[in-house]
C-alpha cells in the first residue's frame, strides 16, 4: 500500500466541480445500441463524451481546474505540455474565461493537432519530441510568462472535473453492474472510480488499456509504479503513464485493469462508427474492445462505458491503410 | 398546375402514422453545433435520422406502410426493388412483424449493401442493373410469391411515415424559419413539406439536391416531370427521380429547390463528421452543403435540417481517394 498520499477529491469537491463547470460544458447523451448489445452479450450504456466540447471529456477537467483558480492567478495565463485533447481543452477553457493558454507541443505533432489547438487560440511553443524537452520547454515558458501549469491528469481539480462524466452517467443509469473507462495517465479513470465509490459503491470499476501501453496494468498488478517506455499503440490518448496522484486512487478504488490488442481496438472503433453512427477516437473504443475480447471478466449485465473522445483523424483511418 | 392528383396524406393520417410507428422507431435527437452555426451564419437544428433504426429515416415509412396493411395481406410478405436504405428498412420492418421481405437488387450492388439487407433477413433477388430489369424482376417476384409491393417513395403511407421526422422536429423546435431536406424520389421532402404545412405553415420548406441529379430542380422550375438520366452524384440516395405522388405535393408545398456541387456535399459531410462527431452519408449532407454554398437563399436565422441517414461506406470515404 502506498501511503501517505494527498487526499483524493471528496464527494463535495466533485459535486462543486460539477456545479462549477455545468454552464460551460455539454451534458452529453447516454446511448445504448441493440446491435452492439447482441455482439457483446450485455446491456451497454455509452456516456458520449465524444460529443463533449472540444470532442473529449478533457473539457470537464480543464474547465474545473481553470475556474478553481483565484482570478488574480489567471492574469498571466495557464500552461501545459500536451499534444492531445488536453491541449485543446485547456486552450478552449482559457479562451472562454479570457486568459491565454501556452501549449508546449512536440515538433512532430500532426498538423491536425496543431491546427486544433490554434483553432482555440492556444499559443503553441514547439520543442523536441522527448519528455525531457517537453518538461524543460514548459518550465522555460512558465518562467517567461508567469503562467500557471495545469497538468493533464496529475492535478486534483482535473480529477474532480473528469469525475463529473460518471456523476451524470449514474444520474441516468444508477443500476449499472460495472463501469468501464480507458486508462492513460489515469485522470478519467481515477475520477470515474471516485464517482462510483461515492455514489454507487457496489458498481465494479474496470479499466481497459492497450496491451501495447500496459503501464497501468503492470503498476496495478505489482502495486508499484512502472512507467511505459515509448508505447506504440494506435490509442494515442493512452500512451502516457500514471501519475503520483492518480495511481493511489486507482489502486484503492479500481477493481480490475484489462488489456486489449490494437486489433481489437480498431474493430471496436469501427463497430461504434457503423452501428451507433458516432465518431470515436481509438482510445475511446478500448473499453468496448475489452468487453468483446474478454466478456467473462465483466460481471453483470448492465455496463456503463465512458466514450472518452471523438477526435479521430478522418484522413488516416486505422482500418484503411 | 398538375391536377387532379390523389389526395396528399392529411394531418390526421400523419398523426396516426406517428402513433402507429412510435413503438418501433427511435425518437431521434435534435442537435445544434456552435462551430457549424458560425460557419453557416445561422442557428441550425439537426434532426438526427442517421441515428434512426437501420441508420435512416426510411425506417419510418417502411414501418408505417407495412403496419397499415390488413394482416391478411401480409401473409406472402412484401417486396420492393431498391439498393439503398429502403431495402434495409423494409427488410427490418418486415422481420419485426414476422413476414418475409423480397428485395430486388441490381447485380452490381456493393457487398456492403447486399450484406446490410441480408443482416435484416431480406430475401434478395439479383437482376441486371437497369430500371427495366429491376421492374420486370420485381413483377416476376411478386407474381411468384404473392408479396405486396411497397414502393420506396411513391406510396402515401410511406410519405405519411417520413413526415413524422418533421413532426418530432417541430415538437422540439416550433419556431424555425426554414426547414431543409434532401430530395431524391421525394418521399422525405413531400412528408417534410406536409408536416410544415399542417403544423407550422409560416416555415419555408426548401429542398437541396445534387446538381449532378437535378431532376427535382428542373421539374419544379418547369412544373412538369423531367426525370434524371443516369445521374452520377456521390449522394447515392438521391439518384432517383420524383414520383407521380410526390411531385404534386412538392409543387404545392415546397418553397424552393436549391442545387449543390458534389464538392460542397463532400465538404459538408466531413464538417458534420468533424464537428458533430456524427456519421452521415453523402445524401444527408446535401442540405448543409446548400446552406453553406448559398446562404442568401435561406431566409431567417433558425433553420431545421433533416440529417436523413448515416449509412456511409467506411471503407471508401469520398475525401480519401
Amino acid at each position: 500500500m502506498i501511503s501517505p498520499f494527498p487526499p483524493a477529491p471528496t464527494l463535495q469537491e466533485i459535486t462543486e466541480a460539477h456545479r462549477r463547470i455545468a454552464p460551460f460544458i455539454h451534458r452529453t447523451p447516454v446511448y445504448t445500441c441493440q446491435g452492439i448489445n447482441r455482439i457483446a452479450g450485455a446491456e451497454i450504456w455509452f456516456k458520449c463524451e465524444n460529443m463533449q466540447k472540444v470532442g473529449a471529456f478533457k473539457a470537464r477537467g480543464a474547465t474545473n481546474a481553470i475556474r478553481s483558480l483565484e482570478p488574480g492567478l489567471l492574469k498571466h495565463g495557464v500552461a501545459t505540455h500536451s499534444s492531445g485533447n488536453h491541449a485543446q481543452a485547456l486552450s478552449w477553457a482559457a479562451r472562454l474565461i479570457g486568459t491565454p493558454a501556452h501549449i508546449v507541443m512536440p515538433s512532430n505533432s500532426s498538423k491536425v493537432k496543431l491546427n486544433a489547438v490554434k483553432s482555440y487560440e492556444g499559443k503553441i511553443t514547439l520543442c523536441a519530441p522527448t519528455l525531457e524537452a517537453r518538461e524543460e520547454t514548459l518550465a522555460s515558458v512558465i518562467q517567461q510568462t508567469g503562467a500557471i501549469e495545469i497538468h493533464p491528469y496529475n492535478n486534483l481539480k482535473i480529477i474532480a472535473g473528469q469525475a463529473t462524466a460518471t456523476v451524470e452517467l449514474l444520474e441516468e443509469k444508477p443500476d449499472l453492474d460495472s463501469v468501464l473507462a480507458p486508462v492513460g495517465g489515469g485522470g478519467l479513470l481515477s475520477g470515474t472510480a471516485l464517482a462510483c465509490h461515492y455514489l454507487a459503491p457496489l458498481i465494479r470499476v474496470i479499466a481497459a488499456e492497450p496491451v501495447e501501453a500496459d503501464d497501468a496494468f503492470k503498476s496495478f498488478t505489482e502495486r508499484r509504479f512502472i512507467p511505459s517506455m515509448n508505447p506504440t499503440t494506435i490509442a494515442d490518448g493512452l500512451r502516457t503513464s500514471l501519475g503520483s496522484l492518480t495511481f493511489p486512487i486507482i489502486l484503492e478504488y479500481v477493481d480490475r485493469i484489462v488489456t486489449v490488442s490494437d486489433h481489437s481496438i480498431i474493430e471496436a472503433m469501427k463497430l461504434i462508427w457503423e452501428r451507433m453512427k458516432l465518431i470515436v477516437e481509438p482510445s475511446a473504443a478500448v473499453p468496448l474492445a475489452a468487453l468483446i475480447e474478454k466478456r467473462e471478466l465483466f460481471p453483470g449485465d448492465k455496463i456503463g462505458i465512458i466514450l472518452s473522445g471523438g477526435n479521430a483523424d478522418l484522413d488516416h483511418l486505422p482500418w484503411k491503410l
